[in-house]
């Protein structure tokens, strides 16, 4: 066994000589990211070897990120002895770990705040029972002892009670002397019984988890029950990176020998830790959480069912199951909570999942009149356009541009991370701002949109995405795949490199930000709405609050509407996941509201492509949809005319 | 490894040298009884050692059945090499085996013919389904599309899905070009999808399981859910004979390290053991099971639950549950059947089971409005009185002399034993007759009854229950441990040994019928009823149809009421399981039937010791209760006065 000291953490661990020093990571739970799924291509796994013992495969491989001189991929790493590594993205390491709230950038701390008064009712609730005791006249059995109580005493008729409490119910009940507290699922027509605990629990101990299943990153909040109030949240990398970035290599690893059940504990163990975190912070026992409502989209709600997703990725795209009853926590692997039951917010299809289901549940949209649209984009982008009578839901593949992938030096947004550019219209040099203002590393999907609509408005790009040779500009320069634009130089980053944007970057931008478009322009079009129409945005997930709404039209990623239209919701699924688990009458709306809402299939839908065509252009080939775009380009040339009068 | 060849049936058996003889014949499935659980008292595990390798402990023990020479105990000898054994007692192996219907007494060979015709239909239903393959404009999920068609189609709105069912079920669906076959299991006012097979299987492949979990024998039956015709039946002892013979020695042995996990298996492993009999005589898939309805008394349904059954045993003797829910039977170890659910019938009270709810169900009495009494006389004899609209319910403990327990010569009612005596008033020579007129080896409990009745007729007896030592007859003699009754002389038997009767039996078989008169009587007391308000008296479970109702009202045991009061209803918990089995009416009627009871607990009554001891008498110390025996007596004397004149 070897010994491997993490800084600048200071974590250890014991492994076995020979280990791989990224699973030896995070099996010590040192939080490394490694989005290729630890297959050496990405780069994020950078440690730099201070002491000892790491050997690192020399194969070179062309990494997304560029590796620092003096470090090694933790992916391609082998423990040979005792050693001591420093983990370089620090970024990562704030990122991860126990989060207060209002991190996640929620609309609120406590859920009854979100809900109308008579709607805050969590579908688990707990009853204090003084049981007579049994006699020879009344030998009724301890379980229907209890389902009587229940019926008498509270008018619960249609009890069923879960078999798993039956066997240490009779010495409970007698050590308890008769005095229990019971736990009961509402769940539609009828109820469950699904624990029981001795004394009186009812005030203090009913605690719920709330949680975001997403496909790079899983957030946990606990919340108390009676009060609403979020106690901790915690979030982590779905440990199923390391078996694909996305949902399409998930889906084919899962077709893979054991990778379902591997797929399935990685993302258990993903959220076990992260359970165990928050319990722990709040001081709360596990065995008082009662339930469990999890969102995420449909892939990764059959990976956490442990169904096979074969189906959701072969045409029509049909998942196995849209809405899945509550499932004991224990079945599912979620062993860090004995006593909850788990709901999964219902689908509407295997591409507009629970997760959208949950974020258009906390948004506007089903309680409005107005009309709203709301979107969540990541790597693929979700949205549904509608108000409180009817909605339409589409998806699209947006490529993974907007989280940094397929970006020379594209990153996700922590810190370090370059999220807001201007650029000097005259001299073209531009000031960029990092996320927590640390020495830039990367660009993240955010400082990507306001760094292309600077450049376009500084006429740096042209219309077709294409940098101006004409400009003279030692920022622009031909390198060996083409041209790129100097975002910072070496002296000012952490890797010492140059940060650049190339013309493929631009590209794959461009292709994003058309199908993100094209997408809403058919949803609106498909049920015979002008853009101008829209009341208002919402604007969840992956972009986060940085996003800069005026830039994402400029480059013609949103409609060009008024920008009080616009607004963010922070991260709707977890968001709607508090809702359902506070609220019986949210979890039904959310039935109700898929039921409402039509899917639309844009993969079978001729006039897609056109549109995305159309849209393959700053900020669109008909310029008359973005009259504000325009009048800022003439701002801007006014401005650079009079800054060179000047 | 020795090799075991057990005649006369040949079966062969591998196991480890120093293995016990007993286990390896079990492990071989070769039925051998061991009443005594295989701790070598009570004698029934004999076998002839033909050839070899089998060593017996020679620790002198006393047995209850006699060892015949040149034999072994199976349970007291070890496998040292290769052998032959010959299982001498063929009772036993013709007792157990698969069974055709009739066996059992049915009092019908379809369940049909047992119900109201729109009584017949199954708690477990089959609906095919024509599936509209999905499409880009309808991807709803495929258990979601299962479920839309059995509401829109079958009217059947709450349906929930068995979670086991989905990982498979998109492949099932696709490969089944969509036409596929749902179980649906109705309970209460919601359901349950339990199952989905590939093309229309409604029509020949749905079957259900009816058992009987007695604690000493366990009988299975295999019966279409289509036709109700009763397929296949099949009856073996209860594994867990070996771990005890009665209820009380198996709680015990439940409370013990892992005692309740090994019980639980036992039964389970029994019962798999007749299911997977019943299927292969049967030519039926296990699959195609899809509902199993067990009915057995309070501490078998827990054991068969894996329920401790501790507060059975303890005032104020309550069980876990009463009626517990539907369970998946692989749930409960009963693997051989995949596809089913199981259901326990529910219980009054620990010592009022479902086997007697079964029993009652399956009877006259909740459908009668005439008094009706039924009544089940094993080692506790259960009865209940009432009519359609009440009914009270008690038990007492009988012993085990009805089951030839505590009785020198007793035994079951197997090939070999006396279960039918006459005895000439003026002889005082006794005619045997015996089961299956093999040559006797012991009395079983209709036998007892009969030799009592008659020697007390004859006077042999007086009504203290003592010999009549003035009676010259060289079958009355004295032995080691006071007097006797020779019934079958040494050379008539298979030990050849004389069969006798000691008063010690007689008085063991006096307690047993005045605590069973003692609790009819305060039965009806209890209700204010007279017995001879009692219309009919149905008679279920181990006596059999052999009992002799004249003789057991001679002894005492049974009112004095008229002979055609009296019925044999034959195994009435297996009736009434078969009744569930086939009925989601007769299943609600059984819940409903328990409701009605009282049930009234003889432990605590001060009265119950007065009625006892005053039925400590043949046929009681009141004899105006019996007026029917009086004239007996006098007839007897009648006839012996005659017959000494002739």
């Amino acid at each position: 066994m070897a010994k491997i000291r993490f800084e600048p953490k200071g974590i250890e661990s014991e492994v076995p000589e020979g280990a791989n020093l990224l699973e030896a990571a995070h099996e010590a739970d040192v939080p490394i990211n490694a989005t290729c799924g630890g297959t050496g291509v990405c780069g994020t796994c950078q440690l730099k070897v201070l002491v000892g013992g790491v050997e690192e495969d020399p194969t070179p491989h062309h990494l997304r990120h560029p590796k620092s001189e003096g470090t090694v991929l933790a992916c391609r790493a082998k423990v040979t002895g005792d050693a001591e590594v420093l983990v370089l993205d620090e970024g990562l390491q704030s990122m991860v770990g126990v989060k207060k709230r209002g991190l996640s950038e929620m609309l609120f701390t406590n859920v009854r705040d979100a809900l109308a008064g008579d709607e805050f009712a969590p579908p688990t609730r707990k009853f204090h029972l003084e049981l007579t005791p049994p006699s020879l006249d009344d030998p009724t059995g301890d379980a229907d002892r209890i389902l009587r109580e229940l019926r008498s005493r509270h008018g619960l008729a249609e009890v069923n009670i879960d078999f798993d409490i039956l066997p240490s119910l009779s010495h409970l009940v007698r050590e308890a002397d008769w005095k229990v507290t019971v736990t009961v699922l509402f769940k539609g027509t009828h109820c469950r019984l699904t624990n029981v605990e001795a004394g009186d629990t009812t005030s203090c101990c009913q605690y719920g988890v709330a949680v975001d299943v997403g496909t790079t990153t899983v957030v946990v909040q606990l919340i108390n029950l009676v009060s609403g109030e979020i106690c901790e949240e915690a979030s982590d990398y779905n440990d199923q990176v390391r078996s694909g970035e996305d949902v399409i290599s998930r889906i084919v690893y899962a077709g893979k020998g054991v990778g379902l059940e591997l797929l399935r504990s990685q993302v258990t163990d993903t959220i076990n830790r992260l359970v165990e975190r928050v319990l722990g912070e709040a001081g709360v026992e596990a065995s008082h959480v009662s339930a469990v409502v999890a969102a995420g989209n449909t892939t990764m709600t059959h990976l956490l069912l442990g169904l096979p997703p074969r189906y959701i990725r072969e045409a029509p795209y049909v998942p196995t199951i849209g809405f899945p009853p509550w499932l004991r926590a224990a079945r599912l692997g979620l062993t860090s909570l004995p006593n909850a039951y788990v709901y999964c917010v219902g689908s509407l299809a295997s591409y507009v999942g629970g997760d959208i289901t949950a974020g258009v549940l906390a948004s506007d949209l089903p309680r409005s009149e107005e009309l709203g649209l709301y979107i969540d984009v990541g790597t693929n982008g979700e949205m549904v356009l509608g108000n409180s009578d009817w909605m339409v839901a589409c998806s699209c593949s947006a490529g993974p541009a907007f989280e940094g992938g397929g970006i020379k030096h594209g990153m996700r947004a922590v810190p370090g991370a370059i999220d807001a550019v201007e650029i000097d219209p005259v001299s073209l040099e531009p000031t960029v701002a990092t996320i927590a203002g640390a020495v830039p590393c990367g660009i993240c999907g955010s400082g990507l949109i306001e760094l292309v609509a600077e450049m376009f408005v500084a006429k740096v790009l042209d219309p077709n995405g294409k940098l101006n040779r004409q400009v003279s500009s030692s920022r622009i320069r031909k390198a060996e795949h083409g041209y790129e634009y100097v975002v910072a130089w070496g002296a000012e980053t952490t890797a010492g490199d140059d940060i650049v944007i190339t013309e493929i970057d631009i590209d794959n931008l461009m292709r994003a930000k058309a199908a993100i478009f094209a997408a809403i322009t058919l949803l609106a079009e498909s049920v015979g709405v002008q853009m101008s129409e829209i009341a208002r945005v919402q604007i969840a997930g992956g972009f986060g609050a940085k996003l800069n709404v005026g830039k994402a039209v400029t480059i013609g990623l949103l409609p060009d509407l008024a920008r009080s239209t616009f607004s963010y919701v922070g991260n709707g699924s977890l968001t709607g996941a508090s809702l359902v688990l506070c609220s019986a009458t949210k979890l039904n709306a959310s039935v109700g509201l898929v039921q409402k809402m039509s899917y639309m299939d844009l993969s079978s839908n001729p006039d897609f492509m056109n549109r995305y065509v159309s849209a393959l252009f700053l900020p669109h080939t008909d310029t008359s949809l973005f009259p504000s775009v325009a009048a800022e380009l003439a701002d801007s040339i006014k401005h650079a005319a009079g800054g060179e009068s000047s």
